[in-house]
């Protein structure tokens, strides 16, 4: 009988020994933000492949590679060793279909943070606005107060949510579920329309999360494409209040 | 691997020796009604929160707190202590998101009340009438007959049902999931429109229920948000009575 | 924990054993038919119930009876007892509200029926046509092919079904899944346009069924109501034509 | 209790010993194909049927055979031995109507071809483009790189997946999930409109499958119905541009 959850690590991560190790979750999302930061930082960064994670509560459909194999929906895990600590990614195809397998999916996901001794986690998302977002700000939530002073410093802002305002999927369940084992959570948010995948809210998460972390990442190639993104939107802008004028020449 | 429901009391809550206790449910639903009616005298009675109960149930989201600290959904028990009794409230975020977990919840909650030595629960809601109400009457179920003379002397009313009339959610499934542990269950449904937020039919619940268990509770904060609400709406009925008006000379 | 599904029988039904039983199921479907014949019966033969059972793949609400006592969603035994043989009635307020909860509820009125003995099954309901049906035929299914003969002689139709044509829920799944328990078990479906509710298609197989199992029915207070319920369809089909006609003489 | 899946193997199938065997997947998807395809080479192969499989993950209802005679929503098996080596067929009424049954389902056949030795499976389905194809394609995918060679010497096309793209349901589950256990697995995806049951993509996959399992298959008959439906569609665009041009000049 298949599981419901199945982890399967790497030969080549046979020593699960980990200095001072986080964990950075990047799983699909609004504007995809967290996904976008959390791939360009393991490309960035060369981050090296140690686990993989399958489930039922996956889409029930299978990925092709570009040699045209088949694999199965799956979330990966990648790590990066530095001298001062090292980084765990999460990162995925897919969130859970069913909002039971998104609980059981998060908390399998603390389960395997605490097994690798991870000393802290940053869950990455988008904030949608539901409007074009010019200087997209990064918004934060924590699981316990403490952590929110360190996050204001380095820009983060904490916005007075709506009466029961939340976050949704693995971003949000992780920060709860952490508690109980113990582990620092913090979730950054990157304002985004919610309608288009958004480079420019990712960069905005990227420069803040790479000075919490202390570790330095080239933001070059995602500043680019943001930058040519929000060109290409200006663009879009600009053409449609042309349009806007010819017709009110002819009305 | 995460439990599909979890009760956690507060260490303030070490002794749970009770007298003659009873449980008032509130939880969401049409109206709000039983939310607002519970939350209130959680305030006005300066009850204390004695336990929290977590689900895979409950959305797949967490609730930011004011200082931006996340939690799971959950509901959560509240106790005040009177010399006549003491009162549980039963009052929190969601109900289930699925029709299974509706009885396993419910089923849940009748568990709780039986191990804290409950003698009779209280279920409260919205009855939905599809339109607005100016004297929102109260109406009632029960878990066996005997218990209805006491609520008509109260001034609560039992409409012949429609045939296959219910109630949805844990408001009706605790009444009968009581049954079998032999405790006493009533619910007091407010009438209300169902389209908002409802004060005015929270009030009226709150002023029988407060005399069927003779525990005083000032209603004055409450009337005066639902004077405001009744105000608010007259208002607006008016101006669109206005621009009927106003129409009606143009045409 | 709450079970999947809970039977209790009424202490009345202390002795289970029952002459030459055959069960008859009317549960809620298209047309409501297969209820309003079996409820039909068990009124005009006294059936007395002998149990009850609940499910959390009902919908997750209470039924208030007449004196405004709540009740969980339930289906309900009856038994009617005659020297020739005795006769149970499965009837109930809902079906199942998930794909695989009306597998296993199935499966369990399938053990009931072998737990008491029961020599054949016969399943009712409604078959959808789309359109008023002047003379409903009632249309069979069997699970062994042996059963149809019988049928046929008592004028049951077997029309030739579409290339995976089936038949949804309780009516047939009983048949199939009583297959392995070695109890024969037939469906009547009567003709229905599948909008309303059907005392014409109930009066059609009313007749027949009573025939097959040789057990007399008084049909005249169905048949009054089928008659009814003709007259007014008559009547609102001859109102439009005449609205028709006025709009003819407009145009 | 019912189980989640069962599978039954008719007496005539005693003794499991096979040679060599393959198993061909052709359950209902995009444009029958794969259902065509399996259950063309069934009978034009005179394959003998070998096993039932039902399960609650099926839909809640059942076909009726031509005799009237009800049975459970099934798979079948169909075996059919050649000098060379034994096909065994998989085809059946209906896939999983959950994204969790489609994996415990699809785990199970994996199950079912280990025990029965199987070295190769076959998944048969549509690729679905959204416009008439009169060529249409045949493009593959395959459980590990090696296999792509013989395919594209057969005239598989591998076209280079969309990023995310992927492969719905038991055609590509089957193939992820055959590697644990060592099997060779290969999907034929026949490129379909998606809109109608399509034997023009099934006849150009029976072509190169036949060729690639070495085994001849007749395929007259559906390359007649092919040429059929191929007829009718070239006749309805015929009359629709006909249409137009008389529309163009009224205009």
């Amino acid at each position: 009988m298949i599981e419901d959850i199945s982890i399967r690590y790497l030969d080549s991560f046979a020593d699960k020994t980990l200095n001072a190790p986080i964990l950075i979750e990047g799983l699909p999302g609004i504007g995809q933000v967290g996904k976008l930061v959390a791939e360009y930082m393991i490309q960035a960064l060369g981050a090296e492949k140690i686990g993989e994670i399958t489930s039922l509560y996956f889409p029930p459909q299978v990925i092709l590679d570009e040699d045209g194999t088949a694999r199965l929906s799956r979330n990966e895990l990648f790590l990066c060793r530095t001298p001062a600590k090292d980084i765990i990614f999460l990162v995925g195809d897919h969130q859970s279909t069913s909002g039971e397998g998104h609980y059981i999916l998060a908390d399998f996901y603390c389960d395997v943070a605490k097994e690798l001794g991870v000393r802290r986690i940053y869950t990455l998302g988008g904030f949608g606005v539901g409007h074009l977002v010019n200087e997209p700000r990064v918004l934060g939530a924590v699981n316990r107060p403490e952590l929110r002073e360190q996050l204001e410093a380095a820009g983060v802002m904490f916005q007075r949510p709506e009466p029961g305002g939340g976050i949704v999927g693995a971003a949000g369940l992780i920060l709860a579920l952490a508690v109980p084992r113990e582990i620092d959570a913090v979730c950054l948010m990157g304002e985004t329309s919610g309608y288009l995948v958004d480079p420019m809210a990712a960069s905005s998460v990227l420069g803040i999360l790479a000075n919490l972390i202390e570790i330095p990442v080239d933001p070059t190639n995602l500043n680019d494409r943001a930058a040519e993104m929000e060109k290409a939107i200006e663009n879009l802008v600009e053409s449609e209040q042309h349009k806007d004028e010819e017709l009110s020449y002819i009305g």
